[in-house]
């Protein structure tokens, strides 16, 4: 079995996007994936794009994604985030997980940034043991906060 | 007194990295600031900056800021991120924490992004309940996770 990670090209975009539909599932939100093959293209291709995405590939069949960008840290300076890391499940446990992990990390290193970062669930004990076991530090006592569109107008218009 | 909200100049970036080290001292964590006035710069001017940044100003003075960076959401797209908002201990209660906190959610809106998101600390509870009075969700179940520049070598040395 030929294992490949390589950096993503605009043909792999709608096979990105049925990964991404997957990890929706996965979290249970399956209806939360509003964004478009198109939009993938806008924010990640292009003279200065937004996010880049390592690719994982069994015998020339794309298998898994790694989905990254930066952030600013008013500590730290520029960090590297990772929005997502998904594999096909059916590929669960071939080592594919680990190879784009590992390739996010050296991504994170060449680019010369003092932290990596990510989110994860709190019931997603599996993936909570592996970042440990990787020498990853997890905070919990932080809360995420959003505020989605329809928040915010509405915050704005009593004003 | 007059209050002004604008963006940030280049003058202004001594000011913005004393407050940084403020919020950083008042997260009890008065050492972690690794950033410079080079870095905040580096970063934050040019044709590609990573961040832009909001002061909030009382009769000329500088006593807040708000740091904002877009992040790429898979589910919603681009969103944008509030890094950090900070007001001068003493001029807490003068509005001019809610009148940058408008601006990052008008700032949002102009910008077209479907979602404005931050971290709170969970024992930070006046902040929780403003977010909350103000329409935003707090997302009590995912935990941050991060790898500092040590890890990340100490676990690529392994392979």
């Amino acid at each position: 079995m030929e294992k490949t990670i390589r950096k993503f090209r605009k043909e792999d975009l709608p096979q990105i996007l049925e990964l991404i539909q997957e990890l929706a599932h996965f979290e249970k939100e399956p209806d939360a994936v509003e964004i478009d093959v198109s939009i993938l293209e806008k924010e990640g291709m292009g003279e200065n794009p937004l996010f880049t995405c390592f690719i994982a590939e069994l015998n020339n069949k794309i298998e898994g994604m790694a989905l990254v960008y930066f952030r600013f840290s008013t500590w730290k300076g520029r960090t590297v985030h990772l929005e997502d890391l998904i594999i096909r499940k059916e590929m669960r446990g071939t080592g594919l997980g680990s190879a784009l992990y590992k390739k996010v990390i050296e991504y994170a290193l060449e680019q010369g940034v003092k932290r990596c970062e990510w989110v994860v669930l709190d019931w997603n004990t599996p993936a909570i043991d592996f970042y440990e076991r990787s020498g990853a530090t997890i905070l919990k006592d932080w809360h995420l906060v959003q505020m989605d569109e329809n928040a915010m107008k509405k915050y704005l218009n009593q004003f």
